[in-house]
């Protein structure tokens, strides 16, 4: 496609360019751009037509978005500002520098310059900071020829206007209906009598993450935002709710690995960037893996006398490990989603030591078996099974404790992950190994 | 809420029982529901609206479904049935038992149960599975008035109005329209001439995940699903889609962390279960562990003359693990969000090989102070700090080649994760250590 669309640009075939692209969705116009050179970027983007052009704009990556912004001249660059959504307009905003900024806001007519900054003030990662202040608003009174009268005069510029907000004349959101339901009333209906007046709302500055998760369980198309007193201010619409659920993903997975979360895209990350989200959590881990060097030094006594303890030591700190990471795996995701709750504590231990003490004894006669055929001791076979017990049981009611005691101390529980369980549970499986052996072997 | 609930029904108040319930969403009533008796939940479930009731239904647990089956009468049973959607109905039959199936069949109108027995035809995961048959369509000949006056004769029924599939006699899809356009139209323009036709759609053996990709990337409300020859099937809608990224994320999460993705929530799946889930990859992994006790048996001289260099191996492996699983976190999610592809395999390793470099010649300097304080041994120091440079390079090189080259063989790149990458970092990490230490250590 990319091939086509620069043969055209080379044969300064504008408007066949133009009719290609015109047909294509915004998404995939960006993506295509962004491939693009700086020159022939601004001459596609200037063959769009201007509301696709808008919708396009938003799709780009912050870096294009500024260099267009840069090129654009005073005109254009209001063209664009006048077919954004507000939420896109702050989205975009939120990642230009200083100078970009004041050159958007000049732009701005008055009133959206005042939303803007009403908008920009809500914190990140908030209900407020997601929503868009563009929904059409009814009246009890309307009759439903009117609301539709209503929707064909204001709709057009309306990031949605499936779900409709009738409000009271102080604001305060008195119901909500939706097209279907207008559509499939009487044209004399009162909108006032047909409405629903049993909705979920939103607040402003509730976690963007809780309103994500009221979209998945409720499977609205948008939820209204209000403040304190209930007056209507915003809507956040099930699209963004999806873009809140990947990037929370994104951060999970993240931090789960042992990583600050990045805000950008692996490729825009630089290497300087990504050193830097890596380095924290590597360095504690590197520190606290000492205190299990320390444990085996203090050991140092039983595998001078049988050094074959040592070469155990990789399989039940990894056997430990992996045990932790299942569990902890499992009691953060379903943290995340709601599917376990604080409440479920003493549920969740009883059921992973049960599975801990499921897995372990046939890990334990697995491994049995195998050190007795190789070593034809069933001492060892008997030290190691006893240590793959206790230590599995160890690390899944670490696995599941640990987050759920982040959460109780509102942290976020992915810290309590993988790399963490792992290097607290070397120490103790370590320990338990060494003590297990002294015990039972001539030592 | 759930205790006025009861006292209502203690009191045998259920008309005010009821009246609380109608004003709820459907998930919470089925929340609460869950939480309640057998008996209760029959008694509470037949005060409820019929349209409400199908609602909630479709929201439970399957075995409270089943429970409900079983107990409804013939009468009510056809009654949910003919409320139900058709995709929902067929998620629900794909979770009974044959006897209760029969009995779902055997209750449905002629014409939906060869619907049914068509869309259960469909291969788990894909499109097909997860499309609903109920949709708007319109022709091209219709005028808007007679596309709303079709929308309102049948649109009750429908998943979505707000897209409506414009197509020929033969079922093939022309075009697609909103209720948007419809209505910002005039009344007398005809159908045809609105419709978009440019329009993405999907065919029904398409993944489930790619067609999840699609709801993401776009922000679509419904996208028509087509057969090989583009006629119209049906219609996946943004909730189905989400509800795909969640379980498509929850499988990842899962076989990240080295276990057999499950097909219920935690606490529904048994502890048998659990267990079978996890001990696969754990005896798998147990066993691969035995490889780096090998390595550390054949070395045993080394750690005979100098016992220290054993109680670093914990700090040497976690470390390199901890470097894997980091970059194989950001490869396998850069993969299933297509933010990396194959073709960037080299750009990638490039970068993670600078990154090796940065974080490892950091984590060699602190780690070399602290040896230097602690056992006043540069050449100990100059081991290690050359160790977890060429573990960490290795580690890094490893965590993105791995699920890269899964990839490229068509397997999931998330088995390639935290786990895998350990257990053969480990290996590599204790081979490179020892062989350094035996190159600069008097051993």
């Amino acid at each position: 496609m990319r091939e086509r669309i620069e043969e055209l640009l080379e044969e300064k075939k504008y408007i066949s360019a133009g009719n290609i692209l015109k047909d294509m969705e915004p998404a995939d116009i960006a993506i295509l751009l962004m491939e693009c050179t700086k020159e022939e970027v601004l001459l596609l983007y200037r063959i769009l037509p201007k509301e696709l052009a808008a919708e396009v704009f938003v799709e780009m990556e912050p870096d294009v978005q500024e260099e267009l912004i840069q090129a654009f001249s005073d005109r254009e660059l209001k063209e664009v500002l006048d077919e954004l959504y507000m939420d896109d307009t702050v989205d975009i905003i939120e990642e230009m520098p200083a100078n970009v900024v004041k050159r958007i806001l000049k732009h701005s007519d008055p009133e959206s310059r005042k939303a803007i900054n009403e908008l920009l003030k809500y914190p990140k990662d908030s209900a407020g900071s997601i929503m868009t202040i563009e929904y059409v608003s009814l009246r009890k009174t309307m009759t439903v020829a009117e609301a539709f009268a209503r929707i064909r005069s204001t709709g057009v510029d309306k990031e949605t206007i499936y779900t409709c907000y009738v409000t009271e004349t102080n604001k305060k959101l008195a119901g909500i209906v939706s097209v279907k339901t207008l559509l499939l009333s009487d044209m004399e209906s009162l909108v006032g009598d047909i409405m629903e007046t049993s909705y979920i709302s939103i607040e402003t500055l509730d976690d963007q993450e809780d309103v994500a998760k009221k979209f998945d369980k409720y499977g609205f198309l948008a939820i209204p935002v209000v403040d304190k007193e209930n007056r209507l201010v915003g809507i956040v619409t099930f699209d963004d709710a999806m873009d809140v659920i990947q990037e929370e993903t994104r951060e999970d997975f993240e931090i789960m690995a042992a990583m600050t979360p990045s805000e950008d895209s692996y490729f825009k990350t630089s290497v300087w960037e990504h050193g830097k989200n890596r380095i924290f959590w590597l360095l504690f881990l590197m520190l606290s893996a000492t205190i299990t060097g320390s444990i085996l030094t203090y050991y140092e006594k039983a595998f001078e006398t049988i050094p074959l303890l040592v070469s155990f030591i990789p399989m039940i700190m990894g056997t430990g490990g992996n045990c932790g990471s299942q569990s902890s795996t499992m009691i953060i995701r379903g943290l995340a989603v709601d599917e376990i709750h604080l409440k479920d504590f003493f549920r969740v231990i009883f059921k992973e030591i049960r599975i801990a003490l499921l897995v372990s004894s046939c890990l334990a006669v697995v491994n049995g078996l195998r050190v007795y055929i190789f070593y034809h001791s069933w001492e060892i076979a008997l030290v190691l099974g006893l240590t793959l017990v206790a230590t599995i049981i160890l690390a899944k009611s670490m696995g599941c404790v640990l987050p759920m005691l982040a959460k109780k101390l509102n942290l976020d529980p992915a810290i309590m992950a993988a790399p963490l369980i792992t290097t607290i549970v070397d120490s103790c499986s370590v320990f338990v190994y060494f003590n297990i052996a002294m015990w039972l072997l001539p030592i």
